[in-house]
């Protein structure tokens, strides 16, 4: 699967699924599917697994962290459609010499952030594993009819906004990587902001409030989150959309910390902000005349904030625009093959 | 975690859960949950991990048996709950050396059991994976109020009823492991009974309809399925309901073919049949005055036949009857520890 690349072997998977019955409105292909189990009623499910030596490093995150961010990638994709969480399952496969009290411990991160939201553990399986650790998390949540929001509603003329901030995940791996925050959840001995990159990368906070005002609200066309990093959720969502995008460098909302860090490092703060993952933002389509209901979202929902990066475009291009000058929008991650 | 033990490990992490919310009407340690997402609506919903050189080898089944098989251990849970199969989310894990014809394969035997049980595929998450393959499906069905069946439900002078035959799966197993059937789906050069035995093992059928019917016609007061053998059945659904068990050996539907092998080699048929996993046959608790009812799902759902092996009994015991002889039932098999 090295040579096929992760998109192109979804691809292919999703040909050969069974075509999806009446009852199924959003399928595979968007952050997570919408089924409809009864009238007046639409449930949301999706599913995420966290793979040791792929996803997280048992040296880089304490066991609560990883617990804590296994759910947190399930929420953030119910948040990107638009829906309330409300149940969960749990599959954990364990290597026969993961310690009891890691096992506790990745338990404990998830029900703690499981609580903050009301979500309901209902489920789940052990087993072993030959290798690492792999934790996969399923999330159901609910939306009302025609509230939810997928990828694909996004029109030309559309604004592209953004919630928080770009960059602070990416840099908290950086930094872990350059074996700096080795030591799980010590406060590193470096300067807080960048403690702070790291923090959001080992807990990564999902947009719940944010996603179900916006879906809620009728506030935007369409939605994805930056789990994969703002440039593939831009391209991601104008592709499914049918559109191009156009994206303003100095627009972007990059985080401080995380502009110094790669600053300091010669490095394009841009580039690597666009490209980074690990931030679980969200980033909508409101069409312009749509600002009143955006703004009242935002009366209502102060934290985090929005910030408009660009626009949905005809055609098929994403650019981003720098100083007055086109360029193509940078290549994110790909899972399996060498674009890492 | 080797020295806990699944079942101890289990209870840990159960203890650790928030506390399910209100419309969950059965949370983590059953088959499946059940909640309630609407007035008069419940959904049933699971999750099972396969993982390789856990619980298959890419030697000794193709890629669409393990797909088959990754769909059908979790059907037989919701089959287990009375409910009806809708919708499943599937996550795969896969080395960067895994073939894309492999993934296809996979992809294939699950889809295609997916068609024949009318159930639609809406999403899913592709990982890479540093070691083996990994597949977690998650199941979601219906089942109408007050008609899902737990483990918990049965009584003292229950009757103990099996559907289908047990041992195939086991008998499957140990003939893959002695390494005579080594090549994928090839039909094996031996008698044609033990050929069923490892088609069995490979591709296991969920009882989808009996499970269904059953629940629908209150025919049973709890049920469960036999993945992980009959005795570990008898024993978990005895101990939810707060009863002992009394089967009786002469009475247990072992396979013909099965017996037959065990018997050539000198082992205990009854004792092998007892322990060994992978049949997914299910297991119900049946108030004598009930038996109409019974008779009735019987006359519907006419294949696979349900067999009398037993009965609940007051206290804790779980005892098995040979020849008007009491002894204590073997045990099955732990994920975690020493136990196989």
């Amino acid at each position: 699967v090295a040579d096929l690349g992760e998109h192109a072997l979804l691809a292919r998977v999703l040909a050969r699924l069974p075509r999806p019955g009446a009852r199924v409105l959003v399928g595979p292909g968007d952050d997570a599917a919408v089924v409809e189990p009864g009238r007046n009623l639409r449930l949301v499910m999706t599913t995420d697994a966290l793979v040791e030596h792929v996803h997280f490093s048992r040296a880089w995150s304490a066991p609560a962290d990883i617990g804590h961010k296994a759910l947190a990638v399930s929420l953030s994709d119910l948040a990107a459609m638009g829906a309330a969480p409300q149940w969960a399952l749990l599959s954990m496969a364990l290597p026969q010499s993961c310690l009891v009290a890691e096992v506790e411990g990745i338990v404990d991160g998830l029900a703690t952030l499981a609580r903050a939201h009301g979500v309901s553990v209902v489920g789940g399986n052990l087993t072993t594993s030959p290798s690492g650790v792999a934790i996969d998390v399923t999330a159901v949540g609910e939306v009302a009819p025609r509230r939810w929001l997928t990828r694909a509603g996004g029109r030309p003329g559309d604004e592209l906004w953004v919630s928080g901030t770009v960059g602070l995940g990416a840099v908290g791996l950086a930094v872990l990587r350059e074996g700096s925050g080795s030591h799980p959840s010590t406060p590193l001995e470096t300067a807080p902001e960048v403690a702070e990159c790291v923090a959001r990368y080992r807990r990564p906070d999902p947009r719940v409030r944010l996603g179900l005002a916006m879906g809620r609200g009728r506030a935007a066309r369409a939605a994805m989150d930056s789990s994969d990093g703002l440039a593939d959720a831009v391209m991601q969502l104008a592709g499914a959309s049918g559109c191009g995008a156009l994206v303003e460098a100095a627009a972007l909302p990059i985080d401080p910390a995380a502009r110094g860090w790669w600053t300091a490092r010669g490095e394009d703060a841009v580039t690597k902000a666009l490209v980074g993952g690990d931030d679980y933002e969200l980033l909508f389509a409101v069409p312009p005349r749509w600002g009143g209901r955006l703004r009242a979202v935002r009366a209502r929902v102060t934290s985090p904030a929005l910030t408009k990066i660009g626009v949905l475009t005809k055609g098929d291009r994403i650019e981003l625009d720098r100083d007055r000058h086109r360029e193509p929008m940078p290549r994110g991650y790909e899972h399996f093959g060498r674009s890492r």
